[in-house]
């Protein structure tokens, strides 16, 4: 079968156009030095009367350097185009590379088996590092990571067994604990006395946080929360409106709630609707996140604001100081930034 | 400055460890024959016991092989993300990859200086070919892939100059012409007579392919159209809402309206119920693509449906065959797929 490929022009041509040796066509292609100026500009213009493009796998031996970073987003794409987070995350990581000119590509994880074929394109040398966030508690990225030795920054707090033992490991966070604690005591201060949770997947450490936080604020362990005033959602707009459901049968009687994420309060927000309740006369609702469904929800959300633009930019400088390619980058050490409150209408 | 990847172990400390020569590690690693069963198994041994890992920049320059494909959408990463007809047709591109055990790489394109690292990037033989899409009339990429010499496949009729020099020229589009003729005629049979159309950048073949449609339906040619009942959108909800309130003050007794995708039909929805004008009873309203926010509309909307991931799956499955990995692929020949009315409650 006729592929494109093979009508690239070969280093071969080049030099035989050149009048010179492969040998020396190669040196001035990959700049190296020894060749004499009158040679080098025979070189260069047979190579753009060829439209020669030299291989850069031969060229990535030399440099061992691609000029890419992966960036992995360990949920279903279907999430990753639903959810603003991730659009925003990716904005930062993509503005900081930009500026040091290197290609970003992005890596969504759909089956487990893409798993595998992963790690193996993460070995095959063709990145110079990789960002890797949304991780859950089993997943198997951390491990590929490690093994291939390629330079790695993490989006949120380790949760995976061996993260503690690892001095090494790059990640940025936020602070899902102190948001959510500032959430809570908002709505207490509101003089909201039973406020529910709707929280995100248990094994990712943002909802586990959040989680801790709640509890905090109500001064109880997590042990002694009240599992009525307490639903499962998934960090989407249909599983809030579910858990919300499933609070109002189990606790008729909240008169305020928090959930981890815009999306899931989003959620909350219809289910409240269309029972006729009010927000926030009936039921106060407090997000997380402050992204555009927040703003734009009717009622406007209170929620916690975190810098999620800004962490995607954290995340690809640290690795890019890592990786030696911007060197008078931040220290190489975990990065945790700050939440705050954000008062609008539902609450 | 320290990095991960020094870490790795070398070829040279393979061979060490099997008490062999550089030259047989390579060849063993790769794959190659002329290696005695019982030292290939010496190898195979110190290449796990080290957790070596080849080097597959040097893979890539025998088997000219990378085992990955670039997806790239020449929009801005916000257009992407909010737009739901990209994240369909890259699950369509997604799964046929998948079943050929390829690694989907996806890059955006942000500004003006990213095509030039694309350009780098993709001559840099990191990639076994390319899909590209939402490519506006002077786009950098095809001049690109035709230099670069990557076997690329294009998503939308192709619309830049010298297009149709090019018999080799692959690409998936669907019927956007006949898409809008029948949305027209729909509006038509339902007693309109004043039927507006907000439209797509004229940059982009499937807008200009919309507007052929709704003048086909009028029975006029396209300079014969009627200025106050055409409005330009931008494809993004927010530009349709600006056109809707355009076209209501360019012409108040408009009866209907054509939005060429359903985010802009969502956008008019929008200025029509603020402007306190009843859909359909004052304004019948058709859409197109019939992607999610269609059926979630209030009212639902009617509108002309297109097999979005059916589109990205044959991209893949004619990028995949002409770099010869799926043999028993569809002729590699240009797909234009069928588009239908889907009546809602809108018309």
């Amino acid at each position: 079968m006729h592929t494109f490929r093979d009508s690239r022009p070969t280093l071969e041509a080049v030099a035989a156009h050149a009048g010179v040796s492969r040998a020396t066509v190669s040196r001035v292609v990959n700049g190296g030095a020894n060749v004499r100026a009158e040679v080098r500009e025979k070189v260069r213009q047979s190579v753009e009367e060829l439209g020669y493009v030299p291989n850069n796998a031969a060229r990535t031996l030399v440099t061992r350097r691609t000029g890419a970073i992966a960036v992995i987003i360990a949920e279903p794409e279907r999430r990753v185009f639903a959810d603003p987070f991730f659009a925003q995350q990716l904005r930062g990581i993509s503005r900081e590379l930009s500026d040091s000119d290197m290609q970003l590509l992005l890596i969504l994880l759909e089956q487990q088996k893409d798993y595998e074929r992963i790690g193996r394109y993460l070995s095959a040398g063709h990145v110079d590092g990789a960002l890797m966030f949304s991780l859950h508690g089993d997943d198997p990225l951390p491990g590929i990571a490690s093994r291939t030795g390629l330079p790695a920054v993490f989006g949120g707090r380790p949760g995976w067994p061996g993260a503690e033992d690892d001095p090494g490991l790059l990640y940025v966070d936020t602070d899902n604990r102190g948001g959510a604690r500032q959430a809570v005591a908002h709505l207490q201060e509101r003089g909201r006395s039973r406020i529910a949770l709707i929280n995100g997947p248990l094994d990712q450490t943002s909802a586990l946080d959040r989680l801790y936080g709640y509890c905090d604020a109500l001064g109880i362990t997590v042990h002694e929360k009240d599992p009525a005033l307490v639903a499962q959602g998934d960090f989407t707009a249909g599983g809030g409106e579910r858990a919300m459901a499933e609070l109002l049968r189990s606790a008729p009687d909240l008169d305020a709630v928090f959930a981890a994420n815009d999306l899931m309060a989003s959620g909350a927000l219809r289910t409240l609707r269309t029972r006729g309740l009010r927000v926030p006369q009936d039921v106060a609702v407090v997000g997380y996140d402050d992204l555009e469904p927040a703003a734009w929800s009717e009622p406007a959300l209170t929620t916690v604001r975190q810098d999620v633009e800004g962490m995607g930019r954290i995340m690809a400088e640290l690795l890019l100081g890592r990786i030696g390619l911007k060197p008078g980058a931040a220290a190489p050490a975990p990065v945790v930034t700050p939440a705050s409150l954000v008062v609008r209408d539902s609450s």
